[in-house]
This record gives structure tokens, C-alpha cells and sequence, in this order.
């Protein structure tokens, strides 16, 4: 039997529908100006990470936008669980996006619409954590930082020139060479017990908060503060976190290698733990 | 009899639907995260003002975006010709767009979407013209100024919070506080009989480079300079150009009237000669 590639609850019509067959209408203002939000989030045996947190955010998303009426959180939480419980993978991926809705002049805001997919959970191979992967810098970054929006130009292009550079993913670096985040992820770097995170022009990450609670556990410092890019040379471990890669390894940046050039001891103990925490869900 | 509300084109199927029936897939990265590129055009007499312009810059967004393979530009133009004479209508607006295509990762581009809308012409009322408009400025600005993307989301916000502020648009300020664009369009002044129109970090305008080949016929000189928001209080006439605009007097910015308060008058020449122009197609 041909597994399902995802199902899609879209609030039209308050349907579930299959992935190949939902669409959005051509007049969405999420489509013609990306005018909308998302959340990503992923199941651990057919239970959600971190739910709460991310409808939380979702909520301020879609307020720092502006959207009236929203939808309550309860009203996309039930939604989700219905999701979850119809498609019925342990591993799946959701992303819940909420637009502006139809607008004839593309800027108009009217009614918003809430689209939610599942789909199966694209895992990362297994050499991403075991030997780490290497980023390449970008001097692009995204607009409205704080905002989770539908606006990822920037990010698709930083990812595209790191692939094209034999890199698998695009870093964020501003025009003072400060360390900001990744296309898609938070990133974080590991020196004399200490874990240091940008925290101004960065999404505020739910996987990061998760993680800077185990670091503290495991007996870690923790700074929230610029990262010079100069200071890679100097670090002991560096990583990424994100909802669908939890806390991955990072052993080059450009031609920096990190550390002695293998996945950090403390990374992958936090990615033990972070995993533990989830299968207990 | 009721009017269309409009057809569009996609080239999943080849075909030509109403715009009320016309949908994207959700899987399109247009959608999911921006990774799209557009032009609108208007016709006059169901002719299209700049069609080859706009066909032209499409294509320089696309290179700048990396997407393979492209939509030949005589392509698009057959199809852009064969929707006006299907819609009919001697004013029409038309959307191109070309989206990645669908990608399940959101993220790596496959084959490009193309989606071209055609509806009936929206007209600004005319006291926008007869009165001038009012603009409030913002600290927003456009991610990748230089391309025409689907990434609009601060320019939805800077509208709205105009309209919120009984302004008519949005007007980008940088952080040295001088002028680049506004939400959707450029903006100029004419001072001294010299026209001066940003020229770095702004959309290379079509309907700009129009009015500056019409105000250099009536005699005006040409700067292409940032322009402090501080001059605003010393210039003679204030506008802005867009191709379902034309050129619009504008008579405040923020606070600070635009000369006299009333439509400048070189802007009104200009705006007399552009619709002639146009006309004459």
C-alpha cells in the first residue's frame, strides 16, 4: 500500500483533506504578499513537541501582523490533535500557517485563513548527527526577525548557495560579522562550559529555550549575547537547534573548522537528553 | 449580466480558469515560504503598458533567485497577450507570477509555477489625483529590494499602519533617515525644476524610468540620489510612480506638508503626457 504523503485541514471548508489535494486560492494574501505566519512542530510517538510553546508564539506572530479575528489556540490545538489522530504516523511534521485570506488588491487584509498540514517526518540522515555538518555564511538575513512569517526568500538563497558550496545549510552573519541565526534554526556555540546564544535579531526558537533548560541541568553556563564570527576559531563545540532537527552538530563554518572538527561531546549529550525528554512525552 | 471577476493562467494544466476557481497547491514554495517573483501590469484600450520592460526585469529576478529551468519570455508574452483577449476588458490588471514550484521540504526549488492573473483594473478614485495622497513614513523596508519578490510582508504592514494613521500608503525611511520607496511603488521630488528619485535599495521602477524620460522631454533635470527626509520641507512637488498609478501627487509626508499642500504641477504635466503616452499604444 502507497503511504500517504500528508493530509491538510484548511479552514474553508473545515476539511481534512489529502496533500495532493488541497490548495489555496490564488487571491491569498499569504501567497501574493506573504502575508502570514507559521509554526513547525513535530510528533515523538504520535505525540506533539512542544505545542503549547508553539501556538503561544503562533498567537504572537499573528499579533505583531495584526490579523483580526484570530484563531483561538485552543481552536488550532483541537484541529492539530484531530490531525494527528487521522493521519496516524508516530513521526510526523505539522506546520501550522495562518494567512491574511483573499484579497482582490493583495493587500487588504479580510478574513484569515488557517492551514495546517501533516506530513510524514523527513529524517535528517544519521551522518548529520554523527559527524556534524557545515554551515556557510550569508550576509542576507530575514526581515521582521521576531515575526515566524511566510517571508523565507532570503532563507531559500542562503540555503541554495550553501549547497551549491558543498555546505548543508546557510548562516546568517551581519554586516558587523556578528553570528545572528541560521535560515531555518538557532545556533549556538559551547566554550569552557559555557553556552552562548544570540538572542536580539533572532527568532525567539522554542527548541533553544528546551535546550538552554538541559544545559543548565547538565551543570552549563549560559549567555545570551552576540557571537563574532571570529570567535569560531576559538570555540570548543557549535550547534543548531531547531523543532525538526532538535540540536544538531556543527563542525565547519565557512573554512573554520569547530573544535577538533567532530560532533562536541556536550552537543550530543544535550541531543540525548532533549530526545530522552521527548520519548517521555 | 454579472462581470468576471477575472481568469488566470497556470501552467500545471495549460489552462485558463476563472480567478474564483484558480488555486495553488499547498506544497508550492511560493506559498510556504516566499520563493516566488512577480510584475503587474496595466492595459490601456486592452493594450499593455510595458510589457518587454516588464518581461525583462522578470527575468533578471529569476536569474537573481537561481531558478532553472526559466519560462522563456515569449512564452509568457504569448500567454499575457492570449489572456487579454480571452478577459476582454480594455482595462485589465495583470499579475505575473513564478513561484519555485512544490517542494515538500519547502525549500528545494523543483520546476517553477507560473501563474498569471488578469482582472478588471481597479481605479484609484480620482480625488487621489485631484488632491494628492498622504504618506506615513516607516522604519520597514523590502528584504532584496532589488527583486520584485512575493515577500510583501512589511509592505502590508507599513500600508496598514498608513491607513491607520489616515494616510493613504507607506513610505520606507532608512535608519539615516532618507527616503527609498514605498510599499508598492517609488517616490520622487521635483525641486527647483530638478526631478530627484532614489536610485540604491529600491525596485528599478518601470513606470519611473518612464516618467523620467517624460520629465527630461519637459526640460527638468534629473538626479538619481538618496533623498533626506528632512528636504521634504524645501521641495516644490512631491509623487509617487506605479504601474496601476501612473504618477500620483502626493501632499504630505508625516507632519510635514509638500509644497503648497495641492498637487504639484509638473507632476500633473507629467502625469497628462504619461497617460497620452499610454494611450497612443
Amino acid at each position: 500500500m502507497k503511504k500517504s504523503k500528508g493530509i491538510v485541514y484548511i479552514s474553508d471548508t473545515h476539511t481534512f483533506l489529502p496533500v495532493e489535494k488541497a490548495c489555496i486560492p490564488v487571491t491569498d494574501t499569504g501567497f501574493q504578499r506573504g502575508v502570514g505566519i507559521f509554526e513547525v512542530l513535530i510528533t515523538y510517538k504520535a505525540k506533539p513537541m512542544g505545542l503549547d510553546e508553539h501556538l503561544s508564539r503562533l498567537q504572537k506572530s499573528v499579533k505583531a501582523i495584526g490579523f483580526k479575528p484570530f484563531y483561538a489556540s485552543n481552536h488550532i490545538k483541537q484541529k492539530v490533535l484531530e490531525g494527528i489522530k487521522r493521519f496516524g504516523e508516530p513521526r510526523m511534521m505539522i506546520r501550522i500557517v495562518i494567512t491574511g485570506g483573499d484579497s482582490n488588491n493583495f493587500m487588504f487584509k479580510t478574513d484569515p485563513r488557517l492551514v495546517i498540514l501533516f506530513m510524514p517526518l523527513k529524517e535528517y540522515p544519521s551522518f548529520y548527527f554523527d559527524k556534524g555538518i557545515k554551515l556557510l555564511t550569508s550576509k542576507l538575513s530575514r526581515i521582521l526577525p521576531e515575526i515566524k512569517s511566510l517571508n523565507y526568500l532570503s532563507g531559500s538563497m542562503a540555503y541554495h548557495a550553501a549547497l551549491n558550496h558543498r555546505c548543508h545549510e546557510g548562516l546568517y552573519v551581519d554586516k558587523n560579522n556578528n553570528i545572528l541565526e541560521g535560515t531555518t534554526f538557532n545556533f549556538g556555540i559551547i566554550k569552557d562550559k559555557t553556552v552562548v546564544v544570540p538572542e536580539k535579531n533572532v527568532l525567539d526558537g522554542i527548541t533553544i529555550r528546551f535546550v538552554i533548560h538541559l544545559a543548565k541541568k547538565l551543570g552549563l553556563k549560559v549567555e545570551r549575547r552576540p557571537i563574532a564570527l571570529v570567535e569560531l576559531q576559538y570555540v570548543d563545540e557549535a550547534f543548531l537547534t531547531s523543532s525538526n532537527r532538535e540540536i544538531m552538530p556543527i563542525v565547519k563554518v565557512d573554512k573554520t573548522q569547530i573544535g577538533d572538527g567532530k560532533p562536541g561531546a556536550y552537543t550530543m549529550k544535550l541531543l540525548e537528553m532533549y530526545r530522552d525528554q521527548a520519548e517521555a512525552l
